[in-house]
């Protein structure tokens, strides 16, 4: 890629070409802004990723990443436990928190069901799913999945798996595209999708 | 941004979005997918970053980027110190060098004389350039330099104040698109640019 540059460049390109969106020209073109920024921005950047690997948790509740363990979501006493939020990822609930409408608590299922990937229920942490929704403190389970045909797929079987709670399942309104990941929506749609809310 | 995320996953967005290319929704996966890898990409991108900072030096001689000091161009006695090749920035001389063909040396300029943003030639390495250009092993300057207006300006500039030196002074034969960036080129323009190079 750049055989007169070194070792330490080399490998530098090769791994920023694997972040998403980042081809192998975008991370010629960062690893010299990098070099070209050294304390400002190659020096900090090194340390917030070590930072982050060393701090950052997976929650042990919901499944979101935090510096603390409860995160500070499921550590929040504010937040109404009776509301309880299912997103595919981490990005989801961001999503939602950028918009500000939502005071309940998530569920970070790790994923979709997938016939073509062949992923089943025993990746996703749907156990957990389950089990948090009986405890007789959720009234509600909010389904705020893709709507992608693999995201209606796993919100049809969630609804089925909770049907058996005692939780009322909805999903968040059309709204959100089709085909629309949720981490790329406006804030605006996300706030009205979910006040507009529908049983799955 | 991602309030819910604690402080380093900020920080770690916040710089990530500075990188060329990446705003802050590209920035914000790049962070998920940075922590859902964590020992296969977070830890060796932050421990290469480490590396980088620490190891990669600017050529004394030509001002390219490299773990050494002449860098590896420069301390190459098989290449041909008669040719000496100018560009903009290091990432030209990189495009060149996957380009395969051209075995002379290199000067980086570090930048473009520019009216607009009020760059004159003492913010540029132009007096390092001259010398090198007349201290009479170099027959030939090729002016490596992107075929826009401040590109075709210093283009200029240079010729003349290589004029005095003895030394040919040839440019990138048109091939090289009009605004095109010398590194967002195919490595085939580039060596026929390369082998077609005419009088500045
Ligand atoms: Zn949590
Ligand atoms: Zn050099």
């Amino acid at each position: 890629m750049a055989a007169s540059a070194g070792p330490e460049i080399e490998r530098l390109i090769a791994l920023l070409a694997k972040l998403p969106g980042l081809g192998p020209r975008s991370a010629r073109r960062s690893a010299l802004a990098l070099l070209k920024r050294r304390d400002q921005l190659l020096v900090p950047l090194a340390q917030a990723m070590t930072a982050a690997a060393e701090q950052v948790k997976t929650c042990s509740i919901c499944g979101s990443l935090d510096s603390t363990d409860p995160c500070s979501v499921c550590s929040d006493r504010t937040r109404d436990g009776a509301l309880l939020c299912v997103v595919e990822e981490v990005g989801g609930l961001w999503a939602l928190e950028r918009g500000g409408s939502y005071r309940g608590r998530y569920h970070v299922l790790g994923g979709l069901l997938s016939a073509l990937d062949g992923r089943g229920p025993e990746s996703l942490r749907v156990g957990e799913l389950v089990a948090r929704a009986g405890s007789g403190e959720v009234r509600e389970v909010i389904l705020a999945l893709p709507a992608t045909v693999d995201g209606q797929t796993t919100a049809h079987y969630l609804a089925e798996r909770l049907a058996q709670t005692g939780a009322a399942v909805t999903s968040l309104a059309r709204g959100v595209p089709v085909g629309g990941e949720l981490d790329w929506l406006d804030d605006g749609t996300i706030a009205q999708a979910l006040r507009a809310r529908r049983p799955a």
